[in-house]
């Protein structure tokens, strides 16, 4: 395998407890390779159409700073929501970008992120092939939303995965605390669009010390408020504390969001502005409306991909793992591919690494097979827990000072 | 010191991460004392009225289960949100609140708590005095909002400003990686609604790898919205990443809570009610509409007070430390107090117990004070810095299991 220039990452699209990982472990993948230079796109590949370009080896200098490196939630290099127009009559932007990468001798070029992210690299390869040019394009994935398809999961899933669990865990003993005065209801409201990965990640709150959510709502299956509240009336009559997992993206059976129930021009909030509060929100209004129980809502928002104080091992090795293996197979010549995890056994979990062409991954969306949604849409099922274990497995520990967890910084001045 | 009988312990109020080291605390002063019975109120002073009382040898029997009882948020004996009524004219109530202590032979009566649950121990001290009871009553702090008097500070503060510190640092890190499309403004909106210390915690996450909040509102200050949008823009006009930390609880120069502001008869939800979204959400929504940015809010809501996934040591060694020491002086002979930190040295730090006269504390709130705030109500000093840095030193590791930290549950059965 020769080297035959340099090589550059890019991070983009939402951040993960663990993309930092993965450009640690495409970093040291160049580095045992001997590549020359490393850059990184400040702020993805909207940053490298501008130039803005940073020598890696002025940031991360020694195995302290990579240490750090995997302990940073966000993009360190910055990141951005940037889709490359069709190749046909966008040629300039193509070239644009070609004539960058020649600039700097870039000859390996990993890009970081979910379905929209894999689309660059898919055009970029695709115009590399049809213009006979040497650069070769890998991506590696990257969300917490665990959507795209091909591969077993995706890195970032499995640390949000873990905070959510442990947080609805934490959440189920604050909420039992109230035992004997009143029922006490709490709507935790968890991300996924349109994919309910997430929301199925409180049930691994689940185990001898706890009987997890009562209710789980994904989006896969249509929610029905009418029932949902049946439900609740039904559980209050066991027990004073009831929790609720309930995805943003829940949808009743005409295919509207939930939270859009609300709506309605009545319902404008001071600006004239069309509310719209999360269906967490929403329920927990509802609760209080139908049964008079007390009852509040809690949003985890962008706490589930950046908590990184609590991150899975498993899910930042495997992070470390698809960002080296990326830098790999580029240098061994591959290129219009994604790195997969691929698990052969998930007791005793043992994984390894592939690459699978990006024309299958891009803009594909994978959701929760509706075989593990149980109980008529409020649960989902031991296979999903098999699945599922594997990836909150671990923790790697923050480097605190001062009591908090230190971080490394790309400085830009 | 002689044992005159047993004791019993209650949890009273919200609870904290760290409020069952104060039961583990008292558990473990009565054990080394000898004392026969060490009973537990089920749901606090409302369960004893009911004589709900658990022997806690039977659910706490090993050094194991001890520390997983140090390590579970949530209330483990169940807490409530009750006040006894004045003695005068109610004396039927404390005859019987007297006489299942005599039916239990409860000699030492515990009482964890805020200043509500300290209102609990100076009636019930100030009964026995009047009535030559011979039960002592000691109070054992416990808050998360850091309001109670003469104590230094509150257990269960240090891990909830620890919990803050650390998630807005992640949530600076999350919202500083989109850099160059546009500016990107997130509101924390923090706990306390009279008191600011857990959202002046949020200066905690500043250091050599964060600038930390860009702006700190607490209640202590009046806020001005005008004032806060000039500031906005004048602080994008440096930085593209903008996080700001407020208190629940700010009010504007004329009293009213800033999250009033957004109110109106036309300002209705879907069931009719007065919409009560948070100041957070409507700083978010005005700054959307003010300046154009980009811009969400994130509340930690009940996460602040149980995730016990990251607690400090330093917080949970005091609180088990007020806890032993509530015990120990009881059986001492004290009576109608409540257990005091005192603080030798903020660096190095040197802490010791006392206890303090409970009519001195009950019902009376402590605010950070005004020479503490900062930069026009933007921000906190260096005195506030000094004075809660010690308190998020160290970590409780969770016991993890199954990728999730580990609890002990009450069996109520």
């Amino acid at each position: 395998m020769a080297i035959k220039g340099n090589i550059i990452i890019g991070q983009s699209g939402g951040p993960t407890a663990v993309i930092n990982s993965s450009l640690a472990g495409a970093i040291e993948a160049a580095k045992d390779a001997g590549v020359k230079k490393i850059y990184g796109m400040h702020c993805g590949i909207e940053g490298f159409l501008q130039e803005d370009i940073v020598d890696l080896s002025d940031h991360i200098k020694d195995s302290q700073d990579l240490a750090l490196l995997r302990r940073t939630p966000g993009a360190f290099l910055g990141t951005c929501r940037y889709k490359l127009p069709e190749i046909e009559g966008n040629e300039e932007v193509y070239e644009k970008l070609f004539s960058i990468m020649e600039k700097y001798n870039i000859q390996y070029f990993l890009y970081n992120g979910g379905n929209d992210s894999m689309d660059t690299i898919k055009m970029l390869s695709d115009y590399a092939a049809q213009h006979g040019k040497p650069q070769k394009f890998m991506g590696i994935p990257k969300t917490i939303d665990n959507d795209l398809p091909i591969t077993d999961h995706c890195p970032g899933y499995g640390s949000a995965a873990k905070f959510i669990a442990a947080a609805v865990k934490e959440i189920i003993r604050d909420n039992g605390s109230y035992g004997i005065s009143r029922t006490t209801v709490c709507i935790v409201e968890i991300m996924g669009r349109h994919a309910g990965w997430l929301t199925a990640a409180a049930a691994l709150s689940r185990g001898a010390d706890c009987c997890g959510p009562d209710l789980i709502y994904l989006p896969e299956a249509p929610f029905d408020v009418d029932d949902f509240i049946a439900r609740v009336k039904e559980i209050a009559k066991k027990k004073k504390s009831i929790v609720v997992a309930v995805s943003e993206g829940v949808k009743l059976a005409d295919g509207r969001f939930v939270c859009e129930l609300q709506g309605g021009e009545d319902k404008l909030d001071a600006f004239g502005h069309k509310q719209l509060s999360g269906v967490g929100a929403f329920l927990a209004e509802k609760v209080k409306e139908e049964t008079g129980f007390k009852s509040r809502s809690i949003e985890f928002s962008t706490m589930q991909r950046c908590a990184s104080h609590l991150t899975s091992l498993t899910d930042a090795d495997e992070a470390y793992g698809v960002g080296y293996t990326a830098a790999q197979k580029a240098f061994e010549g591959l290129s219009g591919m994604m790195v997969i995890i691929k698990v052969k056994s998930r007791r005793p979990y043992i994984a390894d690494y592939a690459q699978f062409d990006i024309h299958e991954i891009a803009n594909v969306e994978r959701k929760v097979p509706k075989k593990w949604i149980t109980k008529g849409g409020t649960d989902v099922s031991n296979e999903f827990i098999a699945y599922a274990r594997p990836l909150i497995i671990g923790e790697l520990q923050p480097h605190f000072a001062g009591g908090v967890p230190s971080h490394i910084v790309l400085d830009t001045k």
